[in-house]
């Protein structure tokens, strides 16, 4: 008997049909005898409606105002799926963040949690009931409801199953898992069975979209074991918890002792919203990165990759550094504010290129892994312009044409291709 | 300066431009310095999408469910309208009924008013923030949300205004106060300055629509002023409270000593949602209408009007009485298991009745207002099928097809009809 915590996206539960299916999956799980709680989004849409009352509504800075009526979207679907629980004879409740509590700070819009108090759900679950909670939400320190931003659900479902000690955390997605890299670039990328807090949370961050870098962060803080899983998949060839047969379905995040068998790269990400700005021939001497920089921090945009060349006459320097595409007008207006600190005779920007990772806990122990990508992206004629690494992760920036070849040339150079 | 409370309905409110001019009316009052509290429905459409979500689910009877689920309605009215507001400057907030609290029992979907904490409320009030408040709902005693059932909008700003002590309460709704009959029978009719509570509970539990009966009851009780007015008048022209020209609009429903001048009749109201059953040949003995109106109450059907017959040899009476029609199927179900226990020969029931009733204080202190409608009505060939009296009250049944006749012909006999 297991405590499992199960969340389901927006396209999950998209209409009443796709909650019933929902429903399914919930009853596999009660059936077995394990102890429920099911995070739920809005129906997909519903958001969009209520977001174009609030645009109409001219209103979109006054942000509480925003989460008591974006709040509602998530509030629908627990009650719906608490709902068809109890007409399947299955006992179930639908929880609002105010009513657990799961409480916030007060940065409406896009709150952080502050603390969940799991002893009512608990006592609930273990009682028998499945706990069908709003994601996305949670009661402010201001008495109000207040919603977690961006990719809120995963969030509350991870932050619950971390304060329930849940055995799992499913997040059932429209994917079926995490995969080697993107199937849509070669069909050799495989489904992986397992793969660490850490390189889910660079996969996250270099682009792979299945899980919020947040929810993967407190996943790892609070070693919550993570199954990402399609909610399309049939409800009842699914194994529930606790039969031991949990990795027959979807990719289980964990942490790296739980993994036996370790590659050296078990992911190739790519992310497009780079945005590549060169600052030509700026005075070499010191003191000039921070009067790039800084400005840029205060402006609250956030720099990614920074190389600096010497040029020729030890005088002058090309810098070159990368910001999410979205941030790009903003940053060459701060540049040009900066023009009396700066020395530079002329900006280029460009959004044209990929910024290219390989990720794999293996890497630290093995040399040679970025030596082999270097040689191997110049054999097909693959320029790099910018490189970053951490630990675990080595990342390029590269043309954007080139994203194609330089994926499946990896992918099959680390043995990642399926057989 | 007052403490003023607005209500405004779901056709008041029914997409954001709607909300929009709801915002100019409580612009208007909020500039003259009165405390606002502003009681808002769903918006029109809103209620019968997610009633459509529920009967899909087919959990109608999971009340909790269902409350939580409607009750968002209002939720996102409350959060449009504070937004609005507050885009032009009017500092606002919404509340919902758990933040209040107005706490409830628990019989959710139909729940009843229990207490309400107005202290945090009327201190943001009286702060300068106008209070947008969720209608419909409260926190039930089992920490969840509970709907107040219809009309459940109308009673929960009568009862805010009853614990904000509040000045006035004003229902603005789609007619522009209480006429002295139908408008659409007969264009005599005129709007009232002033009526009593009690002339009103009779208006409103005999057929008109514009007030619920449960929120004139909790007005009379705690003599709340309330102002029945339309929320399509021009929100600029009418006077705000507090500036002693408030009977410009709409129609004000209040204490008997505050009316000077009184009429003997005010109001005259029917009620098409009738339905006559006569047991013919009933046998004439002690026992015999609590044989067959025990059953009926035990069924949960109110009876309304009852007439029995002597007949001609004392053994046997026709015993006839009305019900509401959509309990017609059900009251006849019960009188055929009683067949046993009462011993009648034939059991006939009609729905092409009306009941029409003349209400006015005044006709306590008057002789022969009964005997001049009677006569009235003889005059014009209407036959009377039944008739019942109060106070301030007399009811007759009549056959539907009499309708317009009579309404118009007593419109004229007690003077109301308008120059």
């Amino acid at each position: 008997m297991a405590v499992l915590v199960m969340k389901f996206g927006g396209t999950s539960v998209a209409d009443v049909e796709h909650i019933k299916n929902v429903a399914q999956h919930v009853k596999r799980e009660a059936d077995a005898g394990n102890h429920c709680a099911v995070v739920v989004s809005a129906m997909a849409g519903r958001t969009n409606q209520l977001v174009s009352y609030v645009n109409e509504a001219g209103g979109d800075n006054v942000c509480a105002e925003y989460d008591a009526i974006v709040s509602s979207g998530e509030q629908v679907t627990a009650g719906l799926l608490a709902m068809i629980l109890n007409t399947m004879g299955i006992k179930a409740r639908s929880w609002q963040g105010w009513q657990i509590p799961l409480r916030t700070n007060e940065a409406h819009g896009k709150a952080r949690i502050v603390d969940i108090d799991a002893d009512n759900l608990l006592k609930s679950m273990t009682g028998g009931t499945v706990a069908v909670i709003a994601g996305f939400q949670g009661l402010a320190s201001d008495g109000r409801i207040a919603t977690l931003g961006r990719g809120g659900s995963d969030t509350s479902a991870v932050a619950i199953a971390a304060a329930l000690k849940a055995d799992r955390c499913d997040i059932y997605t429209d994917v079926d898992g995490v995969y080697t890299t993107d199937p849509r670039i070669t069909p050799k990328a495989h489904k992986l069975d397992k793969i660490s807090y850490e390189e889910m949370l660079e996969m996250a961050s270099q682009g792979a979209k299945v899980l919020q870098t947040r929810s993967v962060e407190i996943a790892m803080k609070h070693k919550v074991r993570l199954s990402v899983r399609s909610s399309f998949d049939d409800p009842l060839s699914c194994p529930p918890a606790g039969t031991g047969d949990e990795n027959r379905v979807g990719t289980l995040v964990c942490d790296e002792e739980e993994i036996v068998e370790k590659h050296i790269v078990n992911g190739i990400a790519y992310t497009k919203d780079e945005a590549k700005i060169t600052l030509v021939r700026v005075a070499d001497k010191p003191g000039i990165a921070a009067a790039v920089f800084v400005p840029l921090a205060k402006a609250n945009i956030n720099v990614d990759m920074i190389v600096q060349n010497i040029s020729d006459d030890g005088k002058f320097t090309d810098m070159t550094f990368t910001v999410q595409d979205v941030d790009m007008e903003r940053t060459l207006e701060v540049i040009e504010q900066q023009r009396g600190t700066i020395d530079f005779e002329e900006v280029r920007a460009a959004t044209n290129i990929v910024k290219l990772s390989v990720i794999g806990v293996g890497m630290s122990s093995h040399a040679g892994v970025a030596g082999d990508m270097f040689a191997a992206l110049a054999e097909k004629g693959v320029n790099i312009l910018a490189i970053s690494t951490s630990e675990i992760k080595i990342s390029v920036l590269i043309d954007a044409d080139y994203t194609e070849l330089a994926v499946r040339t990896l992918h099959t150079l680390y043995g990642l291709d399926k057989d």
